[in-house]
């Protein structure tokens, strides 16, 4: 199996409801470097998993979304804890909508799976994995 | 599959037996910069896999076992080599432990798996997985 | 010169006014990962240039005025730009202030100049040194 | 499972041919800093997945082919696009056949797979797995 | 003093003259991490050194001379060794000059000096710092 | 003002004396991950600061006394604390002999001082600078 992956980042404020997150309630914020996973089989013609400058601009515009915004005002997250699994999530299935709509090629079409890895600080973060 | 990853650290002296250890025979040591990943399918109740403040805490509870402490004398490695991937094993397991004990709150209870990295230096690092 | 490093981080929400800022004028967030560094020309007694202890306790006690908060409305930073430099001469002054009150203890006395780094993100990063 | 992974560079130009690589198709260069895992599902008599220190040195070998080349002129690689994710398959390849040639020692007849990383730059890496 | 950094990359390839290369004389390639650090005594009146922004734009500007090419057939580097500290002083001098340009907005006037770092791999680097 | 990093890594055992260090006064180790910097104001004749081969030869030597030893049993360190300051001075005054005796080549002889920084974990690390 091979997998080619691309980083960028992203920089919210977001805050939590549930007593396990303790002082996280408060409105706070977190960058996360966000590493974007692709896997497929075997190699397309070009001898590539995927066109890596065409992941980046993607993931960018992936990120673009969220970043630089308070997430407890996004509709989108109206009502759930924004933590760094569910956004890992939040982000493999958006970049999924994008492969199945073309957005990394017609030889992105192998792919058989994303996985999202969200970095919230030096010492901690937290991945999604999904088929394609 | 979702994720979650927490690191500390630990510092301890050890040496090894057998010839493949060369001058690692020699009493040395180590800093061993822990990761600690905790696998599960679906996101709990409250939007997360594992509350990482009480991941992190029982990580470090863990590695207070071994830190600043000499590891040819503690009883639990009596005529073993602790080579870092040994001492990859041993962690994952005490925090499995840890997690059946409740250590890590009853939405630990959902966990499909546990994998533990130790990265003894900047090129090179050993690793332990096992299911819950 | 001898200097001693400890690195700990803070999540913070915050906004910045001005043209410049584009798109960080809405409320956004941050991890810092803060470095902080004490300089001496001589050790102590002890061969050291600080209780590394002392020093990793007294950076995570200032950070914590800051941590899972919205910088915007902390009464301290009323109508300036909480910007990555400004934090990092800020954490720096409340460093020196702990120094000067004793709480690196007494061998600290012989400190030189302090210099703070708070990182924002694995492509961005920015630093304040001042003399003790 | 248990793994060891160890860390070694290479520095070498090549250029691209087919669209997709716009301006990468000129003559360029990278260095890829190269992650080399090894997986066995028990540890050996020694307690280890394989001699860390053989490991590292038949990594160096493999990756001596490559360093300080122009990868368009090696005969091995006429006609193919030498992208990232292509030479973790040579790589990975190359340390299998050590292997299985014994270079590792008798205890590394256990292996079960080798998992190959190419970094190419802070913001983007490859990777290759196999069995053996 | 305060200062700004902002991280961004090149691949070349390039080749040494000389009998202190050795095997680096034969045409290779590499990947530097640019580091581009911008000091100065105060903040200035929206509390930053520089626009994060526009330095991380400059950078990569500077950087697109570069990337994707073979530095031994750029008219500029015409007999010189185009060595990491030796491209570290011509990033530093074309982004003073570009700061003098007003490419940094007017604000960077009251920059003191630059410094600029190239990671050649993960084990070597070097840097060049000027004055403004 | 020109410099040039190298970057090598030691094991170690060892203990401190004194109340400050608290539960490191048992015998505990060390990976101390080691930057050597070279520091000179013009670069020599090949367009470099030093050779970096040699440097990372030099550094490598350099540590081989330190590696897979228990300092406690070092001559040299007889009733001194090892503590990663200490030992980042003495790193720095052996390179300093040895580009002083010429092991760094003639080139060298236009070095102006060597900086040492001794990373002892993620979170902690300390430096020595030194004129030559």
């Amino acid at each position: 199996m091979f997998s080619v992956t691309v980083r960028d980042h992203m920089m919210v404020a977001h805050s939590f409801h549930g007593e396990v997150f303790g002082p996280a309630r408060r409105l706070h914020g977190a960058t996360f470097v966000v590493d974007a996973t692709f896997h497929r089989p075997e190699l397309d013609a070009d001898g590539i998993v995927v066109d890596m400058g065409r992941a980046a601009t993607e993931l960018h515009a992936v990120l673009g979304a969220f970043t630089y915004r308070n997430l407890d005002e996004e509709p989108d997250f109206k009502g759930v804890n924004t933590s760094t699994e569910f956004l890992a999530k939040v982000v493999a299935d958006r970049l999924a909508e994008r492969v199945r709509a073309g957005g990394l090629g017609e030889g992105a079409r192998g792919l058989a799976k994303i996985s999202v890895t969200l970095h919230e600080s030096h010492v901690a973060w937290a991945s999604y994995e999904r088929p394609l």
